[in-house]
């Protein structure tokens, strides 16, 4: 939503402004009355259907140890805080509470060590996925997540527990955090696991902490698992006459040990959205693609050149024998802009009018029939949804087109039922968040409520961290 | 320790039996003053150093309602609960409370599905590896957790965050759990995740059991991720004149991109002993043995032979010019029996008549310099160390020979004072159980210790499960 929808944050007691101003220094510090536009670009993240709501007041600091003073000063005060990175989230968990702070790492933002020994990464939260990536490469090293946006922070990947198309190959977010320093909402500052590969000494924080969305502690440092960057890579596309088709294929493209670095799918009406909008075409003759209901996007890499040119022509071979009605190389330009557009469908639903963006996870063989009921739920409701996901990973994102909020409300809380019960869940990689909330609670059995409500109160008995985000 | 150390279990309660075996059948339940011998079998797991203890009843249940069932039962008496696969882990969290249950997972043993389409298994807790192993190969797939003790059960596995060799490659237990089945202390049953790759949807519950070591609740089903299992397979031993020189190598082989599936260093004490307890001729002249300080022990495996052939080939050359004397590609018999001795190095140890086994996790970069600390410290107290490890994660095993008790409890101290020191923690797969507790809650951050006893208590407030394990 616009600026336009913005309420004003609460007046902040003045004594609030004072007390930041000496912890991080005045000018990192925006509040006050004079302050509604600064606040403003604090009101919102990318989540659609939600209205942008500015805080009572933003606070920048510059160490761990301002952000332990700020959390002090919240604690003794009851604010509400919101952590924010750069604001790239699609569910709202950036989204702060009139009558709280938001803590920006904007700061934060320094790649504080690349250990070549160890292949890790240790970063502040305000980093960038790009600016890692840049920084890796100079060594042969990459961090292989790549949720789509690389403007993201990797303090907001952490908080999401961000996935990508790479995942398949990598995981996600998860399987690359090794250790955490972490402020608790009493301003104790707690360092879990380090460059560690493993370990077995207590309760594992770090994941604890990986995808609670601000909930739990504030991140201040991520200890992050590096990789060999491979030199070669090539790019498939493959068209199916239907999704069945692609979701068979699927999992004996993985055991076929090609190893793919990506496997999207893409149905056809989302690759004519996303290659118009990008104005790409792809070189695929106008018959394939009008049998075609979706595509298979197929990376490969490999250290050894030879190896890469076998393996694609082991894949292309294999596509076909699934059923493909053929497998298109595609050269790098065009492999580098359809990948960009395909990491853009966020954009293009959005420039097209979608209401909002779901990420169901299912069982990855499930996708079909979670896809076949999807369609089905919104063309009863008079809807429309279309999509592209990770299909090595079962995970959907479908764009929703309904105008209207009860009927939207109806059709999401369906779709995420017909996930759940293919043995699925609400979301693979965006979150909670606030979008999701009202679906989160009201469908997940109480007995799992109830135990991630204990484990809220065991970090933050008063509830200041990111209220009304993820559980009420 | 011996049965002879087995204090008797308290007398308990008849109406206790009485009630356990309205759950699960008189058969299944263990108790009373008749019993003792049956009873001395559930008094112990591998834990060197520590007094065996029986329990004051066992019971074994057939499934999750009956595990349900009995929870309930402990919680309204108070009774404390031991969970036990086959008792294979190393640290002592399978040795009950003399007041307390044993709740054995011996009937629960059953492979519920291996699903080729998502490439998981869905087991109960009491199946073991081996079975597992065999049960995957059928469907060409394999489970990649090798902790070097193949009787070992996947409940146990998942209580201890299990590693093994070929973590180097696939990452421990943590990174293959997608879901779980979980009896809470309550007698509630929740289930967490699923076949899912991924998933940003709460809290991870998953997570935050694995490696809980029977203490928040007790698995009743996990579900596994699975692999292609690559029917091609060679080993390569490099001698190394000090344990420094392999240290180095190590990142380089791996930033090669020749990706091992093993990354073993074996002292050469080490490497005498458990070649010697197998009878194992390796064919290395005396000339190199004698100036050798170090092995590194290296697995490549690959879906295409002559790709293998290749990575051998380069490898061998990589590893002499990072300064190993020589690289043995060892002969697939000698290979499977060198493999399978290292994976008996516990035994040997044992065997040789080690008082206590630790495995320090460090940075892997940092090993040399904690192996340098840990002989210093053993001489010190005139006391001896030696051990294996995998040097792909820093992850240390050494056997300590110390026969006095106070000594060796300031040699552990300071073991793992060293670890920490260097950015590492206690255990990298054993877990801390009962043998490590004290060193575990004297030398972690107070912060840390009471986050996890709040997260105990958010799951555990009457505390039943495993007291007297991980924390106090």
């Amino acid at each position: 939503m616009g600026s336009a929808a913005d309420a004003a944050g609460s007046a902040v007691d003045p004594t609030v402004l004072e007390a930041l101003a000496a912890v991080v220094g005045a000018e990192h510090v925006t509040g006050g009355a004079t302050a509604a536009a600064e606040l403003s670009d604090y009101a919102h993240d990318e989540a659609l259907s939600i209205a942008a709501q500015p805080p009572a007041a933003v606070v920048r600091p510059g160490s761990t140890a301002e952000v332990s003073a700020i959390l002090r000063l919240a604690a003794g005060r009851r604010l509400p805080v919101t952590a924010r990175g750069t604001g790239t989230g699609l569910s709202g968990a950036a989204i702060p509470r009139p009558d709280g702070l938001v803590v920006s790492f904007e700061r934060m933002n320094r790649i504080l060590e690349i250990d070549t020994e160890n292949h890790v990464a240790v970063v502040q939260p305000g980093v960038t996925l790009a600016q890692l990536d840049e920084a890796t490469a100079a060594h042969g090293l990459s961090y292989p997540v790549y949720p789509g946006e690389n403007g993201a922070s990797l303090g907001g990947n952490v908080a999401t527990n961000a996935g990508g198309m790479r995942a398949v190959r990598y995981g996600v977010t998860r399987q690359q955090v090794q250790g955490l320093e972490a402020v608790l909402p009493t301003g104790e500052v707690v360092r879990t696991g380090g460059k560690l590969a493993k370990a077995s000494t207590g309760y594992d924080l770090t994941q604890l902490i990986i995808g609670s969305e601000g909930t739990l502690a504030l991140v201040t440092e991520a200890t992050l698992r590096l990789y060999p960057r491979h030199p070669h890579q090539a790019t498939v596309l493959a068209p199916f006459t239907g999704v069945d088709e692609v979701a068979a294929a699927v999992p004996k493209i993985v055991a076929s040990g090609i190893g793919p670095l990506v496997l999207e799918y893409i149905d056809a009406l989302t690759m004519a959205a996303i290659t118009q909008a990008q104005e790409l075409d792809l070189g695929i003759c106008e018959q394939v693609r009008e049998s075609t209901q979706a595509y298979l996007l197929v990376m490969l890499d490999n250290a050894v050149a030879d190896r890469l040119d076998e393996d694609v022509q082991r894949l292309g071979e294999h596509l076909v024998s699934l059923g493909a009605a053929d497998a298109y190389v595609l050269p790098g330009p065009a492999a580098r802009r359809l990948v960009d557009a395909r990491e853009k469908a966020f954009w293009t639903a959005k420039a097209i009018g979608a209401q909002e963006v779901v990420d169901v996870v299912v069982p990855r063989a499930a996708m079909p029939e979670f896809l076949r009921r999807a369609r089905d739920i919104a063309e009863r409701h008079g809807s429309f949804v279309a999509g592209c996901g990770h299909a090595g990973d079962g995970n959907v994102h479908l764009s929703v087109f309904e105008t209207d909020p009860q009927v939207r409300y109806r059709l999401l809380r369906e779709l995420f039922e017909a996930g759940m019960k293919l043995g699925g869940l609400i979301s693979g990689e965006h979150g909670v968040g606030r979008t999701k909330k009202r679906y989160f609670t009201e469908l997940t059995d109480p007995v799992n409520l109830d135990l991630m409500r204990r484990i809220k109160h065991a970090f933050d008995p008063a509830g200041i961290l990111n209220p009304g985000v993820l559980l009420d």
